[in-house]
């Protein structure tokens, strides 16, 4: 089954709103086994929707609408769609009472404007809206059926989840998909494909998609259809994953890295401290993003100023003279200084070279480095990014979550 | 000038990307007076990719594409251009270099796959690529422009700005559109609508634009075309928005408000500190996204814990007893606090309930209390907010920095 989703509306295409709507159809869809194959934003105009609709019907067996439903001028969507079907506009009693008892439960008076979202295309079924006031509505021409829905996001929703998805699901009886995610960090794109895709040729029933993200590159498995040994197969596919880039995956649930973190440090009772330079206070904004971060996370510094390093972290002065700020020394010393100020098992640290301005001969930007103090052991990693600031400080504050990840599971470092 | 969109890939049809390029794209082209009139979304399938650039010409001037250009099986875009447009692929030993180079200054070995991003279709112009490795193509067409970015976000952005735009601009003759923006925080839309939407009518000619953000709310401010009372005129509007709103309006520039304020501690010479309990990090994340920032920002504290209030930003124990973490007392003296470890200017800080959890009948997720020392005085100030736990934090970060430049420029409180 293919469907096709049309996103109508001026806003779509001068840069006013993005457009949510999609993505979460899209997202629904595919969750159910219904292959979305082609998004169309079109503008307001009658014209470029029934070109949108002819190419729809060409290509798809669902068509999902969404926008240009309201009752003001530019809203021509049904009137469009009616004419396309050949289906005249009826006013519909039961529709208006809804749409005025709505008003009446707000302490408004129906504006008569509203009047035209009772009027129904005579052959359209009719989805009732339980959030807003015009009626989605479902044509069926050879076959193909084509839903229409309101823009407003949480009325969409309600209708997309509460009848669309329904028939959809009755009229598709071999949909059935299974879902798998491999999120990795510290590994590029281009290394995983190198390293995988041997294996990917004889697993090709499997769709497999690389999702590079600034924070690390997500591996998103997809496999359509019911198979008996699908569950066998799958598991010798990520065995093959789990030996050639196990090292860098770091959870496979829908999580950030962060949460996996978290998890961690609760299940081994450990606390954790964090001492930032050039992140400037990343990776506390990210540990303190998980719900319940409380109960391991006690706290941090920003060091920013030479002397804040000294004072609150006991940096001695001669490793700042000796090594600079930007040295694996310094990192220790701040990871040390910070397990200490917060009284953590803990201490994770970072001083870089975030850019654009900072940079020496010897220290360029995106020098960083990272460092860790745990059990018995203080140690500091080197990285060298080549990214702007804000993606620079991104990376290292992933870099340093992973780093309290690996040495926590005592992976390689 | 009629623009078009296309936007490959996979993950924009299954759900799990939101097709956010798509939506800067046609908000940038909006601004210099360019109209999309068409976005369409597909696969990563050459057929698929094909009727869409079928589609596209016959319908728009200028194209604009994204996605498909990494070195991994599904990334098959540039192939499929080629033979679209008949341009065989041909080594390109300077973009070669420049992966290399790439690849050197993270000190990696250039993985073999990367090697394909070199292959230039003959006949296409280059669009250089500063933050990534795939190059951006231009092919012409019987006076129709393709131009072919790749999908991360970054470096489709730098290439829009820095080498589409230019090139569309120099083509299109009558496209002249002044763009204002005015950034408001601590307003809410529907009232700003009230207080302007009589004025809004004596200005029809200018196109206003209201964009939401957890942030605050944009005022977008578009007039097409030249005219020479154009500028006597706007500065009509321009009065009429300040005396109804000028108050919440902090920059009209297209600046976050971090990099206001950092003009606005430089200009006044002031340094300044920050202690965060529920924000987390994120004000000082905020304040050091921005190039320079240590030239004013000497650091902060992240205090989770109690007894790191205590230790390290003296809160008084009774205070924490009597009032509670999250309290007016305990926001003044962390604001003290800081400012004393820092040796600032100015101290900020950040306490409240971030939720899910964590509150009690008397205090509700959402409440936070702002706390600011600068010269002789040190208030705080209360807020509720009412969403989840990230956009708590995220409004009550934004509120902090907005107190702080209301205090320099001595505005009411």
């Amino acid at each position: 089954m293919l469907a096709e989703i049309i996103s109508i509306g001026n806003e779509l295409l001068n840069g006013n709103t993005v457009n949510t709507n999609a993505v979460f159809i899209a997202q629904r869809l595919h969750e159910c086994g219904i292959e979305v194959n082609w998004i169309q934003t079109v503008g307001d105009k009658p014209d470029d929707i029934r070109m949108a609709i002819d190419l729809a019907i060409k290509r798809a067996d669902k068509i999902i609408m969404t926008g240009g439903l309201g009752p003001t001028h530019d809203d021509v969507t049904k009137n469009t769609l009616a004419s396309y079907f050949h289906s005249d506009l009826e006013f519909n009693e039961m529709i208006y009472k809804r749409i005025k008892a709505r008003f009446n439960k707000r302490g408004i008076p129906m504006p008569e404007e509203n009047r035209v979202q009772a009027m129904i295309p005579r052959t359209a079924d009719l989805i009732l809206n339980e959030a807003g006031s015009a009626p989605g509505l479902i044509f069926k021409s050879k076959k193909k059926l084509i839903f229409v829905m309101p823009g407003v996001p949480q009325e969409m929703g309600e209708m997309l989840n509460k009848s669309v998805i329904p028939i959809l699901m009755q009229e598709c009886v071999g949909c059935h998909t299974s879902v798998h995610i491999f999120r990795t960090t510290g590994i590029a794109e281009s290394v995983i494909y190198q390293r995988i895709k041997k294996a990917l040729l004889q697993f090709s029933e499997y769709e497999v998609a690389f999702l590079p993200k600034v924070t690390g590159v997500d591996l998103r498995i997809i496999r359509r259809g019911t198979d008996s040994k699908n569950s066998e197969k799958f598991e010798n596919l990520k065995n093959i994953l789990y030996n050639a880039i196990g090292n860098y995956i770091y959870t496979t649930e829908n999580l950030p890295l962060e949460a996996v973190l978290g998890k961690l440090l609760v299940n081994n009772k450990l606390t954790i401290g964090v001492a930032e330079s050039l992140t400037g206070g990343l990776v506390q904004n990210k540990l303190t993003n998980i719900p319940g971060s409380s109960a391991y996370f006690m706290g941090g510094i920003v060091s920013y100023s030479n002397e804040s390093k000294v004072k609150l972290l006991s940096v001695k002065k001669d490793t700042l003279v000796e090594h600079g700020a930007v040295s694996k020394e310094v990192a220790k010393e701040m990871a040390m200084g910070v397990r200490g100020a917060f009284h953590t098992d803990i201490g994770v640290s970072t001083t870089g070279i975030a850019g654009p301005t900072g940079a020496t001969p010897q220290k360029p930007v995106g020098l960083v480095y990272i460092g860790l103090s745990y059990g018995p052991q203080t140690i500091a990693q080197k990285y060298q990014f080549a990214d702007n600031r804000e993606v620079n400080k991104m990376r290292s504050a992933q870099a340093a979550l992973e780093l309290v990840r690996r040495s926590i599971l005592g992976l390689d470092i």
